[in-house]
């Protein structure tokens, strides 16, 4: 059975956090409810695909926190897991991991699940803060779709999962940088799809809204105060739908499907007018 | 008057093109009439707001293109043109760059127009070269944003002028990587314009289609060979038309902006729906 590597950022001694909330950072270590919950949910995805009987390589800076995630999986499953440290925003790490994703051939799957975020106004986050979140939440990810890209269009088969946000849909929200490197996900996702999908490797785009995980904790935010929080296992399970009809963008709190439908239709629609060598009449008369 | 940054990115000398093409690289350094007039086109955008009365501050790696491009320019306007040598993929360079932006309280506009392309497949291209375009194109724009953002905010006006490409809104171009960082500069602009605008800071994204500039020498393609395209004097007329209205978006090439705003409105019309805190019906049946 095909084995899978899922990346997870367990991000709660990192310094993404705003100085401004350093005093919540014990919150994240604590075994308050809270703290347990979310480390019971974190294990949904790949719970799920070891239920399915797929072996699994689980990569992330703790490996403690791996380890005792993968102890009962395993018991539970009898399948394989594996654990790697890394820290994907170090250059060594990554490669670490890029190296088994090109040489390893029993994997087939790819879960680009690994991502955080910052808090605060453009103009109030800090520059190194920015550039770690582009590190991860972009290169690291396209880094490792890169590292196992054509081992599988090569096999002609495989997948890749890369978890966006719809907060990549709406600079609306605020959240201007974080945004960014979900709108670059969702791209991303898109051109894979498109390149890929021919040689027999599905790509899917997952874009969940407000999710009941630890991301909430990197921007300072108590997601138990926000409303309409989806559950791990709810969008997990929502995800996996969209993955078992190989759809290539799923966004598992949108009612409609027509309105996904509507927006890439009008995107589309503008592509054949984008050749043009002269600039149109709108732009040609100062106003 | 106010002072204005301009980025640039003389990549002749450059690793980004693939193997195959290398053969291709003294046509860049030739004094061939093909290098002449792109070399020439270079200077349109920084050209425009020197005949404007604006001070310049140039970027660029190539010092000594820049002097001869600056030469001239000095003499025909009178303004002041200042030159810094900086390779904006190095971090120590390109923190030489942040902190004039940060502190020469006579920059009020910046120009991110430094960016590039990589030629080929995504399972072609090779690992280092995606890092690098990141790095390039997301990293270094945004952290010259981030850079001259407060400033600007305080202060209560100047712009920041982004140079997108319209590839940053169609995956089925078939350039994903450079593709996904366009997406990146398309989104932090609608981000900053949001964030920035209220507090007098215009924030523009300029989305040109297929340009006679030196890009496509670095993805290997002759540009003479292409059809449909649009000579940097007219891009850069249209974008500053787009400038002068304090247009979010400008896409020179699209003739209908309603094709826009329709794109625009179908977006928005989604955001709302994203407040589920349940997966959507279609997401609870497989099938």
């Amino acid at each position: 059975m095909t084995a899978i590597i899922f990346t997870y950022n367990h991000d709660e001694r990192h310094e993404y956090r705003s100085p401004q909330r350093k005093e919540q950072s014990h919150d994240h270590k604590s075994s308050s409810p809270h703290y347990r919950r979310l480390h019971r949910h974190r294990r949904s995805y790949a719970e799920r695909f070891a239920r399915r009987g797929h072996d699994l390589v689980l990569v992330a800076r703790d490996v403690a926190r791996l380890e005792a995630m993968a102890g009962p999986l395993r018991q539970e499953t009898r399948v394989a897991i594996d654990i790697i440290q890394a820290d994907l925003t170090q250059p060594a790490d990554l490669a670490k991991v890029e190296t088994r994703l090109r040489d390893d051939a029993r994997i087939g799957i790819l879960v680009n699940n690994a991502g955080t975020a910052i808090g605060g106004t453009f103009v109030e986050q800090s520059i190194d803060d920015m550039t770690r979140l582009v590190a991860l939440n972009t290169t690291a990810l396209l880094r490792l779709a890169s590292a196992i890209a054509p081992r599988l269009a090569k096999s002609g088969e495989g997948a890749i999962i890369n978890i966006g946000s719809v907060v990549g849909l709406a600079p609306e929200f605020g959240m201007t940088v974080y945004g960014a490197t979900k709108a670059f996900v969702l791209f991303l996702s898109q051109g894979l799809s498109l390149e890929l999908g021919p040689k027999g490797v599905y790509v899917q785009a997952v874009l969940p809204a407000t999710t009941r995980t630890e991301i909430w904790g990197h921007v300072g935010a108590d997601v138990n105060a926000l409303s309409n929080v989806m559950e791990v296992n709810d969008l997990v399970d929502a995800a996996l739908v969209g993955f078992d009809r190989r759809e290539p963008v799923t966004i598992p709190p949108l009612p409609d499907a027509g309105q996904w439908e509507a927006f890439d239709s009008a995107r589309k629609a503008m592509l054949a007018n984008f050749g043009n060598a002269l600039p149109a009449e709108r732009y040609r008369t100062v106003a």
